[in-house]
């Protein structure tokens, strides 16, 4: 077989469990991958061939199964610890900087047989000062960020699955303007041992793929509970949120998020408007930027103190502004915020999951901005789970995906209703 | 000026803008008591005395003062990132381990002028499996954990104020049978990036010192707020809660918490009795420990995937019965916990401040177990700022603390009801 690159995690987990074709093949068909479209993709930071096959080699001398995902490989972002390869945060500071060992989410992946393959661009310490990284489908646009390179390997074909991470938009929003599945699990569900933190009590890890089933095989190892695949016999009963700030989505997302809204409903899922309160709004405008950049100041406090002249000044603004910020300040924020996570839950009521739009509209033109993150950012602050689904195409050619979002903890309900959305619009 | 060792963290901060002495004189103080007594109380994982006075020499060359804790001395729990000393975690995997650079709350302390004395003896990985430290009361019993080597220098006179952190209850227990003033903030108060994390939505970064004013003095530079040192002119509300576990305690503690609630209504304190719910039962016998052994297994999958040899047959227990466990029933848990903390605030209508057994008794016999945490992590797995407060003794002449608890956020109503009982009980 050749192309093995193009299969999903499943499909290689299952092809290598037939011994229908070996880890090391697969890991091949990934590098030629990489070696011929790197040049132009730039979506790894660190990328080290013969590690990849050491790896997949001792996997295949296995004589059983290491676990859930033996062979498949895995892109990480640059800012999540990995044992030998380094962990370089898209920064000048840490050039060179490995980590003592795998990251909690590295090392579970790697239990269960994964190949690490390689550590993805990510933007400055997973902020919004971009790495080099084009979008695959135009390389004169942004692939969005700051899991910019997880996004661009995995639509790019380079690798089927990797790890980012969301603080506002940054695994979400490179899902959508790439074209892939991206996952933001209900806050904490991945344990973030071994990641540099951006803001603590919103940092979550994710999962951007090119399947639904991917990303549920992938969680499987990651919290130990066994994927069921679930499909619903009965059409969802959806809401239509478009939050406070549909007003600012370009023409393609508004289209993309009506045009859904309309099949769906044509399919058979009853869809309820559901307007949020002013007190979301207050959450969305103020409050999440408050507890971003307090958090911010205190994480990046010893970078800052020392090399304040390698920080961008967009992330050095933030930090300064975060040092400056009342305590009183921050602690309305985060009460506010959960306030907001308590109520969020009532709008749920009779209701399976949201569609809301995920983006401003197709990537925008340009490596240098990854794009607005507001529309991730709303769902991001209320903890719940949400994904990215690529369901529609701009006039560009460009993916612009939907948001799928659910209560915290129905991140099963939220991967039914993205399998029955998904087989229904694309 | 001798014996600059024994003033508390303000007095130091005071003595050095005034001129009175040098922050040269405080630290060699400090290293002239340690190196009297640290072969008999073995509170250090590392020491070095040259780095120590390096540091407080850069400080008193500076024109103007650094910041609030200019020339104050620190001493970190070995699991909190420090650069230049080693991080070890108290276990033999991270022996001689060099982390990237300072923790956020060690990064804080340095920018306001404090001096890394050192860090201190920590159980592995800040669990139940204790290093050499010893009681500086009597060096036959322990001192507690996991934050040994934190609570036995500062109630030694070693430094004024050293990191804990508590997942259990790491940093209250040590601190009463030393003694000393422990402080576990509300819930992630203070920033957790760059320490190894036991169970992530538990462990807080905490304070081990010998007065209340210099548990606020250090908190104010690392959350932003300046120190207010609030005394109450009205007596407090205070609430008595036995919790479940009082039958397990020990004659020493039931007089301790009886003797002071007795005392503080005759000094004119309002007293009333708390009994909370069944759910608070079984969210300490069994959610809390779900809890505790999942994240445990999921943070140390790195270490037991490499170095299962290395780590304590109970702690390697843990993580086994973690890996193990469902994530519906961690799940569970988690949501357990939620809705207690949100009855708990119930609990506290009408009152300032709950009254609570700290620990079982004095500290037990020997060094290798570092005693029940039952007491504090009834209070820890609820989230809310508690304190253990050095009022009582015990038969055996061995400090006895009583634990003092307010609602999430309250911090400094906390602070205030401490300085009050404190003044009436000691």
């Amino acid at each position: 077989m050749s192309n093995l690159n193009k299969l999903s995690a499943a499909d290689i987990a299952r092809g290598i469990a037939a011994k229908k074709f070996t880890a090391e093949a697969v890991v091949r068909d990934c590098l030629d991958r990489i070696a011929d479209r790197e040049p132009t993709v730039h979506a790894w930071a660190t990328i080290d061939p013969d590690y990849a096959l050491m790896q997949a080699r001792a996997l295949d001398r296995m004589p059983s199964s290491r676990g859930a995902l033996h062979g498949v490989p895995i892109g990480v972002k640059d800012i999540i610890d990995t044992e030998y390869l380094p962990t370089e945060m898209g920064s000048a500071i840490y050039k060179g900087h490995r980590s003592f060992g795998d990251a909690a989410c590295v090392a579970l992946a790697r239990m269960a047989g994964a190949v690490i393959l390689g550590k993805t661009v990510t933007a400055e310490f997973a902020g919004m000062s971009p790495g080099p990284t084009t979008n695959p489908h135009n390389t004169a646009h942004t692939p969005g960020g700051s899991s910019s390179g997880s996004a661009a390997a995995v639509a790019d074909f380079m690798v089927p699955v990797a790890y980012g991470t969301q603080t506002g938009g940054s695994v979400l929003r490179p899902a959508s303007y790439c074209g892939c599945v991206g996952y933001k699990p209900t806050f904490n569900l991945i344990n973030r041992q071994g990641i540099k933190f951006a803001a603590e009590t919103l940092d979550t890890i994710g999962l951007i793929a090119r399947t639904v089933d991917d990303v549920e095989l992938v969680m499987a190892v990651l919290i130990n509970k066994p994927p069921r695949y679930l499909r619903r016999d009965a059409p969802p009963r959806l809401g239509l949120c478009r939050t406070p700030l549909w007003d600012t989505a370009e023409e393609p997302t508004m289209q993309a998020v009506e045009d859904a809204a309309k099949r769906l409903a044509a399919a058979g899922a009853s869809v309820k408007e559901i307007v949020l309160g002013d007190e979301f709004t207050k959450l969305y405008e103020t409050a999440r930027e408050t507890i971003n950049n307090y958090e911010r100041s205190k994480s990046m406090a010893a970078d800052w103190q020392h090399h304040p002249d390698k920080i961008s000044k967009v992330l050095g603004g933030r930090i300064k502004e975060g040092l400056a910020m009342k305590h009183e300040d921050y602690i309305a924020a985060l009460q506010l915020a959960e306030r907001c996570r308590a109520r969020i839950d009532d709008a749920y009521d009779g209701i399976d999951a949201i569609i809301s739009p995920c983006v401003k509209g197709e990537a925008p033109v340009g490596i240098s901005y990854t794009g607005e993150p507001g529309f991730q950012q709303f769902w991001t602050v209320l903890n719940g789970p949400a994904m990215s689904l690529p369901t529609h195409q701009g006039p560009q050619g460009l993916p612009v995906g939907i948001q799928l979002v659910a209560p915290r903890y129905h991140d099963d309900q939220l991967f039914a209703c993205a399998r029955w959305v998904m087989e229904r619009l694309v």
